[in-house]
């Protein structure tokens, strides 16, 4: 990644400006890595969860759980975490600064540094290359591992920790949902919730945060069957934009060519690269933007067999959404040994152990690059072309003027359609342009305005953002109509004259 | 509260066998304290909350955020949490088990002891009455303050915290939202989101658990202007459920006569208590099982002038599922003074802090509320009589048999419905009335059922789960017909000849 250019810079004028999300205990000497999202981009990150739930993990007919976010050292012993979770960190000697080490040789060599290096070949790096402290030019200190753990102070005996990620519950209620909910393989199972991690050197507003938010699933899957992939067929011609090892090309690869030739490993990690491919594409990330990373054996966690990170092209460079990681049988494993509870699977009379492919979406990134992907600086205007499942209201509703009963009007609409479940915003306020402008920069598609012939014709002007056409149709035939273009993605001139 | 009845355990047997909820980190020695929500109860969980958004926060017109769960010390030195949220503690001399001594207390002495009690006035009552440990009888040491607050170990200078309350990102917020989001008072500002409390004794499932999650909304106003509430005539018949201090029965009280008697202290405080308790009926908990309690002077917390927690009769006794405090200036004041930043308002040309009404519900009791006053024992069957909107899924979809290309339909409805965003679940398995009792034990109100019949006409029957009648309709019209049966709670049989 490389520093912000001016559209991050927009982007994140424009999140401070409408408070879509801003550091968070800003009052107080707020301290970095820590970020909260004001009214409407806590709707934006909220329909972007609901998306995924919908798109990815209910049509996929996964499993979702809750699980809890403090969880004790015995977890995180058996996961690894405790031990492998650790960047390597820097002391200047002068400033008492902290750095990630892997991070300044980054900056200094413009080429990828794999953290797993060891500690002597990342001081030999530091010394071969004379970094020194970015702030104040003083000499750095030994570089030394760092824990990413946050450990939190509980009664009792236990040490508890933060989750790092979102998904070790899911592997630990494996057994549970095995033994009650009458589990078949494969099956995914996901979680979405808040994780915590340590950072060195917490940067880039939302996309490097201490405390930020994960959607994960995880599919269990019998190991001799990864090619028993009963819908592949619906995605065999279906193309992965993938970036090989050994390639400085993306290249678009269908399915049925990615298992073929080997790129990807079987039929189920690729249906479901895919599947994610597919929830982004629909999302609004345009294609030509995106990309699945294959990682080598050096870049990736150590119990990944295979791991493409999805990608997405972005003003600070490819930004990284998620991580998909075929686990094998290491989470089970580890977790069976650390508990001592068996948590094989029995299948056609036969126990194994699971094999896991991961899908890690990162919430708080994937809400980032909508935002940018969808900013426009027009002549006249700021806009916002979010997909309208993710526009922060599904509708602005407004009286031409507040007066002559069309603000009672008005009311009466904004009533009718919450009582259909619609977020709507009333405004009255400045001059209907204004107010127009006000929903086209925070991506809300569609206004419905309320004039002098509403009250006699019981009907409405409903505007589209994007094109800036409207139409007019009979207030009872909103909640209708708006489902169809807000869901079915409808054009408005489907619904009426264009005027 | 007293100990669990029949009901109580009947509630946790079914939670555990359907996986709604369960201790966390189960298959580990699981500290108490921390529960985990399975599929149906993450989704029913989730429901209540969007619930709650929808019905609460939105239709009026509150402005919902996001904050950080992990916040500096500044903040709760502020707020008075490190000083004032402690629980009176003591250990036993001869097995070290630790108790709040208010609790043993209240069992002992079947009456109310104010948390607000001087450590030596604890002491006192313990050696009047004789308690001893109710583990091993022994004695009991000297009564200590325990803090409840949770520490996490951060890098850098500042200490940081768990939140032990979702709100406080609401006080601190509340500069930047008056600044950026043409805030006019009275506004609420809504929070949902995990709460963590260093519980000394952790117990009775989901209700006292350290990890909790509480949906809180905080209603800036002027307190000049505390009667002046434009909408409160369309509350003024409506009746609370009112438990005054010095009453021994709950009365039905209009919001008129509430105010006018000076029961509550103005308008504004009231238009919420009705608003909360509507959100609580539509919820579809009975009147009669629902109390607003005063609260006294001794029991309230030191910064609210005026507290009434709203209550609901389980097997547990009246649970609280919500407290609601007239909370004065004291959080914007406190927060004023230890961020040293001017947060009063201006409005007519006027400068003064805002006060602040509180409207604090606790999702989980809520849960569980719902979940025991929906349970009910019938001759053939268990049943959850949820609320439509609060179902695990919004319908079951069941092929007769798994042959003749009714599966097949089956499954082109499923996607049908999930295209439309309803969240439906497919089971195939065993004969379709155990398939009907299955989504009856789980709360789902509805299922369809494809026949033979329906390859032909292209229809299928919906089942009720309360009345276990069927009608049967167009494949076509069931995306228009589940959103009237489940968000207008229409009857089935307005949709065709009951079968």
């Amino acid at each position: 990644m490389q520093k912000g250019t001016n559209l991050y810079d927009e982007i994140i004028e424009l999140a401070s400006r409408k408070s879509i999300f801003y550091p968070s205990n800003e009052i107080y000497n707020a301290p970095a890595g820590f970020w909260s999202f004001g009214p409407l981009g806590e709707s934006i990150r909220r329909r972007v969860i609901e998306f995924w739930r919908k798109e990815f993990v209910q049509k996929n007919e996964m499993f979702e759980i809750d699980g809890c976010q403090t969880m004790p050292d015995d977890v995180f012993k058996a996961s690894g975490h405790l031990t492998s979770l650790v960047d390597p960190e820097t002391v200047c000697k002068k400033c008492k600064g902290r750095f990630r080490v892997d991070k300044l040789l980054e900056e200094k060599l413009n080429k990828n540094i794999p953290e797993s290096l060891s500690l002597s070949e990342f001081n030999a790096l530091v010394k071969k290359n004379n970094i020194k402290c970015p702030s104040c030019k003083g000499d750095l200190g030994d570089v030394e591992k760092s824990s990413l753990m946050v450990e939190t102070k509980l009664r009792g005996n236990n040490k508890f920790y933060l989750r790092p990620e979102a998904c070790q519950s899911i592997f630990l209620d494996f057994l549970r949902m095995s033994k009650t909910m009458r589990l078949t393989l494969p099956k995914g199972i996901a979680q979405v919730g808040k994780a915590f991690r340590n950072e060195i050197s917490p940067r880039q507003s939302i996309l490097r945060a201490v405390e930020f938010s994960q959607m994960e699933a995880e599919v269990f899957f019998n190991p001799d069957k990864i090619n028993d992939v009963e819908d592949f067929k619906s995605v065999e011609n279906y193309k992965l934009r993938i970036l090989k090892l050994d390639s400085k090309n993306v290249e678009d690869v269908s399915c049925k060519d990615a298992v073929q030739k080997k790129i990807v490993s079987g039929k189920l990690p690729c249906y479901y690269l895919a599947k994610a491919q597919q929830f982004f594409e629909k999302l609004g990330i345009p294609r030509d933007k995106m990309r699945y990373r294959e990682l080598s054996k050096d870049d990736r966690a150590f119990y990944s067999k295979e791991t493409f990170d999805f990608e997405v092209l972005t003003s600070v460079g490819w930004l990284e959404l998620s991580a998909n990681n075929y686990r094998q049988d290491y989470d089970l494993k580890s977790h069976s040994e650390g508990s001592k509870q068996d948590l094989s699977f029995s299948e056609d009379g036969k126990k194994f152990i699971p094999h896991i492919f991961e899908i890690s979406i990162g919430v708080d990134r994937t809400l980032y690059a909508v935002l940018e992907l969808s900013f426009l600086k027009e002549k006249e205007r700021n806009v916002l072309k979010l997909n309208p499942r993710l526009s922060p209201y599904d509708v602005g509703i407004f009286p031409l003027v507040n007066r002559d009963g069309m603000d009672t009007k008005a009311k009466e609409i904004v009533k009718l359609l919450r009582d259909n479940l619609y977020d709507v915003f009333y405004d009255d306020s400045g001059s209907v342009g204004r107010r127009y402008r006000r929903m086209d920069e925070c991506g809300v598609k569609f206004c419905v305005t309320v004039d002098g012939e509403s009250l006699k014709k019981n009907d409405v002007t409903v505007r589209d953002r994007d094109s800036m056409k409207q139409v007019r149709v009979k207030i009872s035939d909103l909640p209708r109509i708006l489902n169809e273009i807000i869901v079915f993605n409808k054009d408005i001139k489907e619904f009426g004259k264009v005027i």
